[in-house]
């Protein structure tokens, strides 16, 4: 059992984590954000959504975002895209890679996106073609991989079929969602064996939700398996993980913790993204939902 | 590699934790808090300390919560004694089972304890014979068994004769200590495969704290080497994790959590220990520091 030497964080907090906080945060703020999370050491930073502002109001200013972020060589800037004209307004606005958004569970699909796994497949054919034609890359989001609020308990197979069919699809990386945060290592790792059977894993990244406190233990048991891309928000931005709902990503601070006691590389200076986690929890008025950034801020003896 | 089947969960929230709590609680309550844990399936809870009332205030009513608990059938109610006066202190009280605390580094030794770790375990042997004579079980804690807050990282062999001299002197189970929560699950592997190798698994107990959101890992960690006993105090007791020193005991009820997802049967029932942190934490007016209890109170989906 060897564990990556390397890691890759995707920072979601630009994205999955502002679209979730009530504020709506300034475009000029967004920017700094991407810039200082850059600046720390990340490689891939999700930026921002192109949906309806009508339904997601903190993304209205999407093609401003990508008009103002100073692009860095070697870093991505992926976007959310969930349709053809998401995808077209991304490709105008410069996106040079998007992701589209699926769900093992019916229920949740149904709730979510209004549409059956099916139909959300279907949906996703034309954005895969366009993205093809014009050179961008596409990444697949799997939620409920290992629980739904609705259904309860989502089969391994069920997540290796969206799994699979994304990366058939064309997808360069399928994200896995641990939607509610739910989740243990043990089955974390059942989940993982049964979606490397479809994917390969250099193409499979975990995303886990740490509301129930898991996420860092499900991330240990995905490294034991080999997996070694993992999506995190500085901060834990995307709701105090203590809020009602299907909150709580994993503070990127306290992966890169995890990563450095492992001896494994992830690029990212902590002292810099500590900092940004907390430059930008006190602009939206609370304190960073990360216990590595609370405790080395506190002064707490770091051995 | 196989987890084991069941674990137990000594729990130390009315000792370690409110002994780090600036509140001091009354006799009452203490009396309550156990009463509360046993009825929550808990079969190991450390009831209190014989120390110095100088050194810990919070403790000096220890002779009167050992004489109002109820005692339950096949629950043990282990108290500190750091020396042979509060050996015969807790013996008068009714303890029929005590603790010795050491730890693994001198500094840690010298600072906390006045003398070196050598010395300290010298001072052990009048307790452990009175003990043995007494027919009253010791436990053994060793502290600092990954960092140590004046030295930095503890070599896994130093862990290894300490916990492995406190096994010989008649320990019957040595508690491992990740005293300031730094550590990683593959630092805690290594520390664990050394002691192993002095003390039996089925006589160690990891007692690891949760100061940097990294303890759920470790106990996962330890599980995988068959580890099966581990302290933790309910709602987080000692502290909240986000305060300056050594505090951050790991949540009971994200210890059973994870047990529960991983099919390990603990005993315990964890909507009564939710109840009873939540109750305790709301008489030292602050919020449980346990994720799941706070997933679990604000309604966030369960799967």
């Amino acid at each position: 059992m060897k564990l990556p030497n390397a890691v890759k964080i995707v920072e979601v907090g630009p994205r999955d984590g502002l679209q979730n906080e009530k504020a709506v945060v300034a475009t000029d703020t967004k920017v700094e954000l991407i810039a200082r999370l850059a600046d720390a050491g990340l490689k891939a930073i999700e930026a921002t959504s192109f949906v309806s502002p009508k339904w997601v109001p903190q993304m209205a200013d999407a093609a401003f975002v990508m008009a103002r972020i100073e692009r860095r060589a070697g870093v991505a800037y992926p976007v959310l895209t969930p349709n053809l004209k998401g995808f077209e307004a991304a490709l105008a606005a410069g996106a040079d890679e998007v992701a589209v958004f699926g769900a093992a569970s019916e229920s949740f699909s149904q709730k979510n996106i209004n549409c059956s796994i099916a139909e959300s497949l279907a949906r996703f054919e034309p954005v895969m073609d366009a993205a093809k034609a014009a050179g961008v890359k596409v990444r697949g989001y799997v939620s409920c991989v290992l629980d739904c609020p609705y259904e309860g308990e989502i089969r391994p197979e069920a997540v290796a079929l969206v799994a699979g069919t994304l990366f058939e699809m064309g997808c360069h990386e399928v994200s896995l969602g641990d939607t509610i945060g739910t989740g243990t290592p043990a089955r974390t790792q059942r989940m993982l064996e049964a979606t490397m059977r479809r994917v390969p894993v250099e193409r499979l990244a975990g995303h886990y939700h740490d509301t129930y406190g898991m996420a860092i233990a499900n991330i240990y048991a995905s490294l034991e398996l080999g997996l070694a891309v993992f999506d995190a928000s500085v901060a834990g931005l995307g709701g105090c993980p203590y809020a009602k709902g299907a909150s709580g990503n994993v503070a990127t601070e306290d992966v890169v913790w995890l990563l450095n006691g492992l001896g494994i590389d992830s690029g990212v200076n902590l002292d810099r993204l500590v900092d940004t986690g907390a430059w930008i929890s006190s602009l939206l008025g609370r304190e960073p939902a990360s216990r590595v950034s609370r405790a080395l801020r506190a002064g707490c003896a770091a051995g």
